[in-house]
């Protein structure tokens, strides 16, 4: 049976319940534009095609209460994984760049097909990578 | 200060404990080319220029023991969120492929600005959505 076409990832989506935090380190640190945000509830950041979706685990684990839109319930507590693509030559300038903001590098190595992967954790706790495209070629 | 560049989203997470399941939901079901897969732990999943990891968060909290790939331990419980691209024109389709699936459709509405999101349920109770793109245009 033929599939229904998908463009690509359209939402990715990451819990810390600081949001004033995640929005240092996702707008300020990183550089990523604000789409718009919900006091409290959520933050939204554009990455390249897609959005990248912060929430607070307890506003989102309850049904918004608007019938017009009807949003499912979703939350998750623990720490979550989400990779940046960059070009590897960047990926030092990226190791600077949180080093500068504070922002511990956890772990930098290369996969045995030779492309290389930087991680950090975010104010919640989630573990963010930054690598080379090329890991998934 | 200049931010370093980022191409776009790399890599996105989901939790599901029965990777079978989540295998027949998003290889068989959905359709998506399974990347690799490590029996137990997780299975990845291409989607456009992106991968889609769902990984078993009991093996992913530990962590992996190889000195060569420090990949750092995560893992979520819980509900999480994702989201496909899917031309406007196709979401009907997607909506009659999971109802032939027997996935139930949780919602499906359009947004202040006209365009149309569905959702459903992965078997892990993910809240899946597919959705026109110009959500955020």
């Amino acid at each position: 049976m033929t599939h229904p076409p998908i463009l690509g990832t359209l939402e990715s989506a990451l819990y810390v319940p600081d949001l004033a935090a995640a929005e240092a380190f996702y707008g300020d640190l990183i550089g990523l534009p604000v789409v718009t945000r919900a006091e409290g509830r959520h933050v939204f950041f554009r990455v390249g095609e897609g959005v990248l979706l912060v929430f607070n685990p307890a506003e989102t684990e309850v049904p918004g209460g608007n019938p017009d839109l009807p949003v499912p319930p979703h939350g998750m507590r623990g720490q979550g994984h989400y990779c940046f693509a960059v070009p590897p030559e960047a990926l030092d300038l990226w190791r600077q760049r949180m080093e500068a903001g504070g922002v511990e590098i956890e772990a930098d190595f290369h996969w045995p097909n030779g492309a290389r992967s930087v991680y950090v954790r975010d104010p919640g706790g989630n573990s963010i990578e930054f690598a080379d495209p090329s890991i998934w070629a």
